[in-house]
């Protein structure tokens, strides 16, 4: 059967939402820690705002920290929240592949659009091993489209060229969330080729289309969660080819970041991802993502200044873009 | 109320069991992969062999890839066939607080000793985030003495002496398994004082023993699963005093261990841990660990070479000293 | 006194240039190994089709290992035999400041433009550190402009925006050579600012004319000996606005460097790179760059083999350009 | 020529010394850094105190920024205050073969028992490079006993075991100048046989010698420029068997050292080695290694407090062990 959803369909902006959580959600002895309703106003609000697909239970979505029920019921009220509006892919990472494939049955049959799946990081995975999860899963899922989730510091290493050539001959693979562009970014585009739509951050986005713009089709970002305005507005600006306007914005995106980055590399980042990234989209006021989960609801205090500033910019901007 | 299971009573050799896997149980489609018959034959072989603690679900002991009916039949059938002849310390390690707790809650109600845990991956926890992890665990479950698992590659970095010295001050926190005696080994001890008993690999239990003889009480190991035998004969010369016959086995070990590390370092052993291990159980002859779980289930061919010759030295040890 | 050569100066196809050796001049009791002759002929060679600037004695130019008579014959010969028609840009890094400034002066003295300096590697250098290396010098050289040597493998590690930013305020640094166009260099040409030209390497160059056109006035290459026909044809795309051609020339330039990255990564480049670069400019067969001189005369086969089929490869794009 | 001096005769403690700087010696137009006075004073406060070897022109031994002048006169100063008393091994590492293979000649024509040489490292060196490297120089000068300077962070890379293999059969390797003890230790010291005296730091001597008497003759160290007494003590403890006195010093040693390195490891360590060891020696009060040279004169001043408290704990060490 043919899959409904192709990288030839990927376009635009993927938001990754955060999964609300309420106030006593940093406890370990909290049993339901998350907020479905404040879940299902930010998915209205995310597709009310345009964005063009909704991606859940990343990092800072807290695919590892939810008990098994918390993610069954939050993404079945985003998948019903959303009606259909606006593609949805549903995080299925676990520890292995036979949890992974569980699961992403379950949210291809609660209506998800496909899957966002990140590999298991227990034990680092050759490239033999991240080829044959993602061809396993595809073989159990036939029609589930997938994005891939290269996250060098989550899943223990960055996905070679090869791997993204091999993953290309996968049907099921559409697209990556990708980290950094760079050179990397020009060898991994081109074993992609154009069966997998390599979607940069947000503030990258105008680079990556700067040098391959038929490859550069969509980003992901987590901040529509703090306004979808300047988003729209880069998009608009790249579509048109209004590029002054789209490297403005690009260059605002990027002052608005500069504080997010603990010693200003990926890896300090990565230690408190998931706290940084609540930290900032609660300081921006539009979403209420509440606290972190354990293990990882703590944080230096000059770390999470730095994530609400950046909020706080970032709102700026969304006022900025929202007229 | 007092742990029933202290620092003080730890002692010996602290075998590792695998999770024996069905002969289909490295496909995706496999719904019960665990060979309990022979899981009941180990644990009964290790006891009558005089193994001193039996652990489970730690990396080759597959607990990232076990799914959680197998991994709850798999506990209890080790725990039940243990009958309380030695202690058995569960591994429930997960992606998050919460599911570690649920876990441990359960095989301490299942009659286990105590538990083997290795903290949440997906993203490195710093210091605070290390000992908040073991403290939330700790208070869910007071009465649960815990060996703490010291893996860098599995959990993102190596403990620190800051963090045991930490951790020597939560009374459930009694040993660590602990991969490389070196120079930070002695840091580590010396943080650890007498509350934290650091378990040396086997082949490394002598060199931790001249080191510092009060503190190498135990060792943690999974050659067991090859035979008991070196492993005895080891442990009664270190407790007797006979220096140079520990020292032989030692470098007997040694010699049968030189194939297991790919490209001679713990990195590249790491990405292959599970099938390295596995492999030279079943090489070994003893025990029917099966085939790796997926996503694990592949591993290059002179790689595994390696491990089968690993298992074939060991068993020429084992016959050696068995008699 | 006013700088001679400044940023504003900096354009174009800055060549760094091998130093030629005799047949014996891998054996470690050869007494001198440079091939004066050939240094001239290559010299007039570059400058006759066209080269924008002549560096010598970086890592391929063999600035380690050469005599210190050597090294000081050739820079003569090289600046000599230029005249002054481009600007020689003399290597002068050594295992300390003094040295550093005593070999500074006297090729500023022999008539060089200025000065392609990386800092002492011995021991790395903190932000501190290299600032005050770079002041040291400027401060010793009030008007010898500078090329700073910005390699992370060699020295220890890359240079970071704040070091630019600092480095921008010293007059003398007018460029630096650069590795990787990526992240950082955008953070690097925004805290460079117009004082310091960062040059990419020549199938970077279009790459970061796309992102920053202002700033990428000059690429670093070796590729010039090999022939200067692809080098000029990318300058004047980019210059005439021409994209496609220079896309067209860029992607053919990264399809002939295809081997010269023996796993695919700069650190294992650099484990090669003196011996890999001769080869290629060798097997290229516009200049007799000779052996690469001790320690560094060994290569592997295969790593060899890689280097040859990119001379190979850029000789029939050398052909194809120079009619 | 059978050589002079041979692994065989490699015993005791093996100090290196400062190349003592005079007050101006940080600036960049110093011309004659060395206060030779001071250096003879040194040699003959260590050959009174009983040393058993003196090294010269490793990395605090400022191998690296002397200029070369400097450095033949301050060899001169070395070896002709020696007189013979006590072997001499003289720094030539340089940053290529035929460099090392001239100095060498010079000091050992100066009267040199012979070389304490590390590798180039410019460019990393792969396992042939290093081998070959060593080589080139024994075929150079037959008659020339070298101690190897295994530095993974001066030279890019710790010496393999397969390393140590082949250097054991170049007869005039005779010790090696070790780093750290541990895991890889082991592997060492059985590639390198009875040809190649590892020799540990003064605090790790002890933990080496309980691993392998036999193989722990001797060590090196700085901290004879605070005072010998300790370490005298540390080798008589050792020699007569007195475990646990040699335990006792190593304690007191270790405990001296805990402020030494900045972050805790010897990453950190190694960018402030020299301005460490030169900050430490002086606080003691023994010597007066006057200030690091350039561009190492600069360091951070919690990191100098780090080592003032090292000299003076020492210095403690000293009075209590000297009487």
């Amino acid at each position: 059967m043919a899959l409904k959803f192709t990288a030839e369909d990927v376009k635009g902006v993927y938001n990754i939402m955060p999964t609300p959580a309420t106030a006593n959600g940093a406890r370990w002895d909290c049993e339901d820690s998350v907020d479905y309703v404040e879940s299902e106003r930010i998915v209205n609000m995310l597709i009310e705002n345009h964005v063009d697909a909704i991606l859940t239970n990343g990092t800072f979505g807290e695919g590892a920290t939810l008990t098994e029920p918390e993610w069954r019921k939050f993404n079945q009220t985003v998948i019903s929240s959303a009606k259909g509006r606006v593609p949805v892919f549903a995080g299925a990472t676990t520890l292995n592949t036979r949890d992974a494939i569980r699961r992403a049955k379950e949210v291809m049959a609660m209506g998800a659009t496909g899957l966002f799946l990140g590999r298991p990081m227990w034990q680092e995975l050759d490239e033999d091993g991240i080829v044959g999860f993602y061809s396993d899963v595809a073989e159990a899922l036939p029609d589930a489209p997938m994005i891939v989730y290269d996250n060098p510091e989550a899943f223990k290493g960055k996905m070679s060229p090869r791997v993204y050539g091999r993953l290309a001959k996968i049907p099921n693979v559409i697209a990556s969330k990708y980290i950094s562009v760079g050179a990397q970014y020009l060898a991994d585009i081109e074993a992609a080729g154009d069966n997998i739509v390599i979607m940069p951050l947000d503030s990258d986005w105008y680079y990556a289309w700067k040098w391959a713009p038929s490859k550069a089709k969509a980003t992901w970002t987590g901040s529509g969660n703090c306004g979808m305005a300047p988003l729209l507005a880069l998009k608009d600006a790249l579509e048109s080819g209004n590029e002054s306007l789209a490297y403005t914005i690009t260059m605002e995106l990027r002052d608005a970041y500069k504080t997010l980055f603990p010693k200003g590399n990926f890896h300090d980042f990565s230690i408190y991802n998931i706290q940084l990234e609540k930290t900032r989209f609660n300081a921006a006021g539009l979403v209420n993502a509440g606290p972190s989960r354990p293990p990882y609801q703590r944080i230096p205090d000059d770390v999470a200044q730095g994530a609400i500033l950046v909020g706080q910019k970032y709102a700026a901007l969304q006022r900025k873009y929202s007229h």
